[in-house]
């Protein structure tokens, strides 16, 4: 595509020095997973998400003066709840928090000091933010973490219901990124969290948070073994979901994550 | 004192066999920090908040038929971020995980299946996310995870400036709780902490979520290493603390404690 | 494309369940690189040349009764000789054999017992040895490891020079597979490479065993950094390259990773 | 109480500033456990101890020129062969060792090198004497380590049966040093400890040393899992413990941590 | 012995001190296993080859004017397939790695910074070439590693019959070198492996490599529990080997060991 | 030799085979050393004096009807105090307790669950004792630890000074037990260790116990790097060594260590 050059493993390692040398603002690391999205989405969905915003991003950046260079996928991340469904991939917590330090160590090996994760998976959240905690503790390096829920946190405050997985939010995202998506397949499931929990007779309070969008006093508690609560992987309703609500979200992030980067380069 | 007999490991083994017995709920297990709280607050701070938080919500859970007990303290946590300020300690990431983990199990390991964990430093939030989920994975046992500052979310989202460190929540809290604040040596630092930030030349977004009540798109950003943006190891406005905005804050946390462990018992 | 049905990725979990009751002879874990290949190929080359034989495979399977999966693709593995040229990542040698180990023990727990890795990578050889032993000795399952240079031995034996980097074998393959090849930008070096490390006044000795197709007496040498050999970064001669001498070991490996699979069934 | 400001949680970092400012001898980290005592001790006792022992230690520096600060304690150590008794939590011996050695870091990070470990419990001794070595190995920096039955050794000697756990000895000091001790409670088990392992049919060996007090030709063996061997919990005899016995064995220590700290400051 | 003083660990530590300021071309490392050798041959095979091979190595080269030094032997290695027969020890993957590493760190530490691993254990070969790779990549420091079948390649490539364990080749080495060889008891045994392999039922491949001479394509296939093959616990036939063969093979090996390290100082 | 049927390396495996049918009352765990003894002795005294030990209890088992086979010596083991003396190894804490671990989890493999680990080097007894302990609180398994300097502590009470390294008692032994010891050159050294510690300009105590045979309070101190405090290495008292002294130890420990082994077989 004409967007080959701003994929980091696409170039040859002189074209990475001529990049380099030009001077790279950041560089976007997509992070996904391998992991069930409902009967109507791919396990790969959460990759697909990550690495479009990030392409879009640069080309964007491109556009208006921001360099930036797309990293190769973590692809395979921490979905241990996911198991239950056929196909979900996991790493282990330790190895996981492992890679990402070796992925950033590599990247910035070669110069590129400033680093954007872009997470998918909010599987991924609590062990990102440790993740760039820990790097910065250890390494004196600062990595930014981009998250579609968070940098759209405004918009998506419209969205009814659990913002948690495979629902509307993710579906319209993914129809708005040209991901393949089987609209007539989407479904509705675990609406209420809380009482799929309850019902399933696993220990539960009314406090707690489990979405993205938790309002009120909370309690942190773990993620459920997922298929104990909705049979069909979606936790939210995906019927909802349309490339429009997907395409606001949408153009409201890829504009922000470049203000993010160039903020980080200094060129704010 | 009277409520001794609440806390652990001021229990003989005997003691303890007696309580199992008659049933526990739940044990608290609070977890603190050593580490800077500004000139006005003693390193302990945290250590003091969680565990009279703990000792609290055991003896109202008493008054109201809910057994608890309460756990020995882990002392020394993540504080990475405060070593500029002498007499802050740290654990590193990894073990941290892994203290936290042997505690539950060594807890577990006497039949007590139920643990609530009551965290009183900001700085553990996410890895103790992740503790949770983790322990869950690996042991198929479910740890909620109680921070005043969600337990709170809707009573503090009046307070205004940056909840971030040793500021008048927290200062609020220790004096409503009776800990030792010199209120005559609180003061106000960082208030504008992205100014902060910028001002110390250090990589920022405008959009970097930093305290526990950010609103609107958000991106996570590394904590800083506080003594690069405060001389004084406050984030936020001590002198606006009062005993009595603790004294709200602490009242409708304690009984949401109780509620969480009752609830958590399936006893609602 | 037509086969995305073959890759796991591209697979509801739905599918995924229904690919798992018509029977899957074996998954194929496709494991490439992201480091340097010379002027003339970008850094994802290996990952592209594992990932296009598996999907080769899984289509000649199709045609032929073999049913396969392809896994998502390892594609940031053991580069540390290539960090010298820019782009380049790795991953360090104890975190590539967990996050080898974790993705077999995420197939093999939806029942996927057959698993055979597809390296694309030189210097990823010895750790898969080590890999799939290890795997076997503590799972008691026994994964097989295909590479290319391996199953096409007899094949490679009449191509002269060196069989490390970017030469001639690994050029033409990628050009038969259809990869991005810049031709006109290929090179020679480091032909003979005792003399380019004696030059470069390391330890070596006349038995050192470095290419593929070490003949006689040998002696394990490490890896050298390759940028103290190689300026280019190709180790061998990219410019006797064609696509014909690609197709013809494309040809002869993809029914010989068929048989590998159908064999390791049991129904050879 | 009066002596707050020799602790150095209870101080704020700028307290810990000017004590350093003013010279401080010596760091004294104590280390106890959360086990079983026996019916008549609660859980805490060798946290109690250990920094009751600190405490004096302090206080009678401060009167006699030596400038002590006293560390929180470790609450929770090695106590694997208590955990058939209700209440009785440990660490793993790795974690251990980790959370000693990070404990010691953060200490010298703020210019404390010379420190003191002292050491409430038996089961601790052993990897407390690999940790300080371990730690000189690896930082250069000489850590003690204080435990009352060594420093106290020449009283020790005229006290009868197995100094082992929850007897005579520990009881005294207990009691002296103000311990919550049900003296009415206490009893005697296991004082014939290898006719107690005998009888519970595991192997043994005459030669066997158990206690801290063992004379003649030995052989190092495992401690027992106690339940095994002791119904109470108590090994030796707690029905012969006294204040008086305490109070000889209290007031001959704290003067030798205070004479160790002065020794080690090279202020002899 | 009259060649005592080649052996590291039979010198005084002013006799190395006195070595070293001679010069000291390269220190051999003898790398054995215990792990059954067949009903022929002791549980010390392996390390009593690799040491003699460097006994050997040693006199010859001070016969030659280089002088080597022969290091204590890693004595229990990679055995984890030879398990199922008495006697057997192994190392772990991580622990043999671990240890490598160390011995290796210890004698730099001296200042010999030229050394050479002799290994006479198949089943460490490609654990030893990882951790050879890894020594450079962490150490800046190449170790070179010798093992009689790569060194002898030629001289086997006439010997029929698999070259696995206790067979032909192995056993004649054995005899030459003046092992405690039991040649009435040799025997043969899964002289085809594949149909062993099939036999017992097992996952296989006729392309599988298990052999150190094999020709032609190949799948690295791990290795197999060896009792499950072979009841003897040979593969391979040890009645065909004669001291003749073994002194074939030793004559030519010992003066390349010499020549490798004459190479490695670059002495040539 | 006629004992080499006691050495475990030295038999096939279906000699071990029949000795573990005719019953195994014990395997004996040589545990040496490879450092610097002093100018008068080699780097691998430890080991020889483990070893031979244990081969001396083997044949006085034998002719007493206890049953027992000597296991490969560990070579190389916690020596870092030695690393400033030219030849002297060393594993890390965490290595060497590992190598112990899956040592004593080989024996157990075959059924050999009696283990006695002979250790000769003073450096490794307190991580020894924690070994056994972990060995047991992980595998419930008792592994014993056998020492010289325990096992006949009432004959080494009469000799006078320091009981460290290389000096009187252990040179005796050696010379006892056959080894190569070049009484010539023996030497004393740090005679009085607190007065060269001090002398160093280290921190010391006068409680500091240092040897094997300290009497009255005492407070643990890490190992000195020996050669800031020796220039032979010598710790002690060499010149007093004799044969004779040697005998009289080793002729009591040996039907010790029988005596172990029979009543851990408990056929007291």
């Amino acid at each position: 595509m004409s967007s080959d050059h701003l994929f980091l493993e696409h170039l040859t390692w002189e074209e990475v020095e001529q990049a380099r040398e030009r001077g790279v603002d950041a560089v976007l690391l997509p992070i996904g997973s391998t992991e069930q999205h409902g009967p109507h989405m791919p396990l790969d969905t959460d990759c697909f998400i990550a690495r479009s915003l990030c392409a879009r991003a640069a080309e964007a950046g491109e556009a208006d003066g921001v360099r930036l260079l797309v990293a190769p996928t973590m692809n395979v991340t921490l979905s241990w709840y996911h198991m239950q469904f056929p196909g979900s991939m996991r790493l282990s917590t330790t190895t996981f928090l492992q890679v990402f330090a070796e992925l950033c160590d590599s990247l910035a090996h070669h110069g590129f000091e400033r680093l954007i994760a872009v997470n998918g998976h909010g599987g991924n959240m609590a062990a990102l933010t440790v993740a760039v905690n820990h790097y910065y503790e250890t390494r004196s390096r600062r990595v930014f973490l981009v998250q579609w829920w968070d940098l759209a946190a405004d918009l998506l405050a419209s969205i009814e219901g659990p913002m948690i997985h495979a629902e509307e939010a993710e579906t319209s995202i993914a129809m708005a990124l040209g991901h393949r998506v089987y609209a007539e397949r989407a479904t509705r499931d675990a609406w209420d969290r809380g009482a799929a929990v309850r019902e399933a007779g696993m220990p539960w309070t009314s406090f707690g948070k489990y979405g993205m969008t938790h309002k009120g006093p909370g309690v942190v508690v773990p993620m459920d073994m997922l298929r104990d609560i909705t049979p069909s992987g979606v936790v939210g309703d995906a019927t909802r979901a349309s490339p429009e609500t997907g395409r606001t979200i949408v153009e409201a992030i890829v504009p922000r994550i470049v203000q993010v980067a160039r903020e980080m380069a200094g060129r704010a």
